[in-house]
């Protein structure tokens, strides 16, 4: 599968993303870089956590004749303007699709949704894989044409499974999402991975944080359900939230209703996540989120 | 302030509550009951939580020609009835309206809200006295016509004050409303008021317990916030639920901008929980509500 | 395919809905009846459109040990019942799902959404065929095991398409769910299929009726786009509506964004639709319903 | 009454809003200037409708040490280096509050929520007149210290009630507001009053265009209600859209029951509408809107 897309509209099209301590100027040093190569800027969105010595924070989407001729001297030039100012920064290709690696388990919405999202093209991912330490998606998953991963988890061998999913994604992805993976990983595997993790978690964080939100919810009799994606840190249900959303619940809803109708805002917002994430949308700001 | 309306439809309208542990024939001896004294049902809402000997809860709202004239006989008959199958009940004559205290401190959000919307005649209640601990808000509670007590809370003499509030409360309401009231009641004040408490909590119960919840979601990074009408018990933030709402936030909100717009969401939820429960709508269900 | 369902919960519940004139009584006699049956009620709702000679909607759910064996029984002494009280009514056997015909065209969004949810066990319903008149979508359908029928509606030859859709549909299907299908049906098919038509409509109605309705939104600029199901009649987009909700939406999204985006509304607000019309939980009243 | 504001953090913050046909090089122009005269971007946005020759829309956010003592000058090289780009621009103090004209007639909800946001520091505005065809609230207007005056229009004297309206408000007021005002404006007032006009639609237009929404939509039998803020052009309810939103009703509101759950949105969606607005963050864009 060839992780790039033929649009036209997005061959010329890439994103710059740039972060660091604000100082006066620093737009227009990007600007003018874009503008002496002969961008265009579609749209610049930026944020400042404080005037004063804050955070900044921007995504300058542009469109440029001839990228691909051009792009590593872009690259060069940015870097000497960028640095000078001391800023993390990247230059991605619109063309060039992220590649997803999905972790699951024996829930299919979750999964089901990002795989039928990226066949209809809403999704500009490249699903390279699916991993789980349950066989029973195995058909659903290959029909799409994508390969699945069966790596059981089995009782006090974790390390063995994580060595066997590093395996996997070494070099081969740019991001994992957990799609309701019902493991926990461990902190080694965080760091050795090296890419993005996104989870879903179902409820709205941080409320019943841990195992059984829904039966949690059922019985502190609340109004609201709902859902949460955020990067994975070694602190559990603690990373940085990318989306939530919630709906309404009443009184006549059992748990196992809550369940069901919880799983339609999972999927809906761990595939805004995905897609934010993989559009370079979210920049993160300590344990919180840009989201632009 | 007369707490009766002279609306004639609400004239001959009544509500009967019932609630108990599930029995068969117990609709039936209610609307058998009804129907004797020529009751016309308008609505009637029953849940059950479990099938199978679960909780009974039932609203029904009737009509009835010459009410004040039958409904001593009507409560007779009832008592004979409900009393037979075990069930607590309660029959509410619609134009009894409740009477209201509502507590405040020094913000005005959810207090004038209210007062507006009975001045309007959208709520259900008699708002009779305003109590607050400061006495920033007097002026404008008073341009209501409607009494406002200063009754300071200072430092290690909360009992001197509960005192002055139960000597204004004994016998005069039917419900107290905590509309951004500041301070934490006690366990013997809830007991001995008599009333049921109504509480506005400034975030998504059970997220953000205590003080600072804007604060605290802006630490957290949360994409959405919200406030909790509940009931108060003695345990802090921690009574049953009525009513519920969230708003979306992003970045851009520093935490004053959340406080700003939560307080937007308070005075909603607020309205609607005191509005369901002056129309007898709220029903308890252990540490759960059902709302009808 | 078996259209019923082993849940033994499922198994001696049944729903009972009645409508027509109010009168007095007509509560005690339903629930009196379904007493002297031994039947347990679940949950019961009523609403009266006025309590002066308004329209009496209930639906009352209820189990009945042996319900197979007695169901004829009540069936009968209901009709004796309630024919007096000239009241339409149903008694339907919980079990006893609904088959479900979906029409659909090229998009697959709210097709693919009822079969993922049917197969996971979120919808009670038997979808026992999809018609369509392209044959893109019969892969992703017979993969469900489900019989795909591709009938195609040549221009000016609507009739022979209408024809054979009737010879499938004819005693075979309780429902008619139109998921994205692109042509009108003729008021005559409307009149001869016997059984009711849901359709989903990707607008918020009324606003945007008739082709187009994102490119219509786009261009008035507003700030939500919706979708709409409703009972199909004669008049184009004029029936009943079932179920609507919305998305906010903002300048940024182009008209093929308000598509993309709209089509998550659609999917969710049809599935709404179907799952409350398959739990008979939708009463007509002239042109409106009751959803309970 | 002063309309600017002494909070520091604003006295050396503006905003400049940018508009025209979109050329490469314009953002390095604009930012370049800023940074030569020091000022340090707090926020940035910008919207292009189409990468290729579309219309170009930004708002920056700046602050600058001094700000009073080279705002000429700093408009000044604007001036020389925007209409060199052919651009429409604005350079707006965030000190000077735009000063507002509501205009009411009987209903208050919307009034008095502009008027307690206003007090409470919430509105970046001064409300400078309350206008009204009828006297009801003149004495709730003037509790706010806000002076009001009563302007009748009688049946086939509109021309005269509209020139005492244009000789309240010429150079005195930057923006009308329509509180729920129950008359039609005349175009040859709306040309001539030489601010926008903003309108409060109790509908979620484009549905239920003209009077009478609420009883509309209770016929319609729709299940949400909204409401939807608009700039005012000579089409009635035709103009570009500010903000909308809606809530969820079902059969059981009457129509009286939507006007006044209505009510809620309709304060809601005005407040954000006008400080949108006032904070320049709406721009035009043909018969939309753009609102960063």
């Amino acid at each position: 599968m060839d992780s790039t897309v033929a649009d036209p509209q997005q061959e010329n099209t890439a994103r710059l993303i740039v972060q660091g301590t604000d100082c006066p100027g620093i737009v227009r040093a990007i600007t003018g870089t874009l503008a002496d190569f002969g961008a265009n800027i579609a749209s610049l969105d930026q944020h400042t956590s404080d005037p004063e010595g804050g955070r900044f924070f921007q995504r300058t989407l542009f469109s440029l004749p001839n990228l691909s001729a051009v792009v590593e001297d872009l690259r060069t030039r940015l870097g000497e303007v960028l640095n000078e100012f001391g800023m993390e920064w990247q230059l991605v290709e619109a063309k060039r699709l992220k590649r997803v690696a999905v972790f699951a388990s024996k829930s299919d919405h979750c999964l089901l949704d990002l795989l039928w999202r990226q066949r209809r093209g809403e999704l500009p991912v490249s699903i390279t894989m699916v991993v789980s330490n349950h066989p029973d998606l195995s058909d659903d998953v290959r029909a799409f044409g994508i390969p699945y991963f069966y790596v059981p988890v089995e009782k006090g061998r974790r390390e063995e499974a994580e060595a066997r999913h590093l395996e996997l994604l070494q070099d081969n992805v740019d991001l994992v999402v957990l799609a309701r993976y019902m493991q926990v990983l461990t902190e080694d595997f965080i760091n050795r991975v090296g890419v993005p993790i996104i989870n879903i978690h179902h409820s709205f964080l941080p409320a019943f944080i841990g195992a059984g939100p829904y039966r949690k919810a059922k019985e502190r009799g609340v109004k609201l359900i709902g859902a949460t994606a955020h990067y994975v840190t070694k602190d559990l249900d603690e990373g940085p939230i990318i989306a939530q959303d919630v709906i309404s619940v009443t009184h006549r809803e059992t748990a196992d209703d809550l369940q069901r109708r919880g799983a339609d805002v999972e999927r809906r917002v761990l595939s805004t996540a995905v897609e934010a994430h993989c559009e370079d949308r979210v920049l993160r700001d300590g344990n919180a989120t840009i989201v632009f």
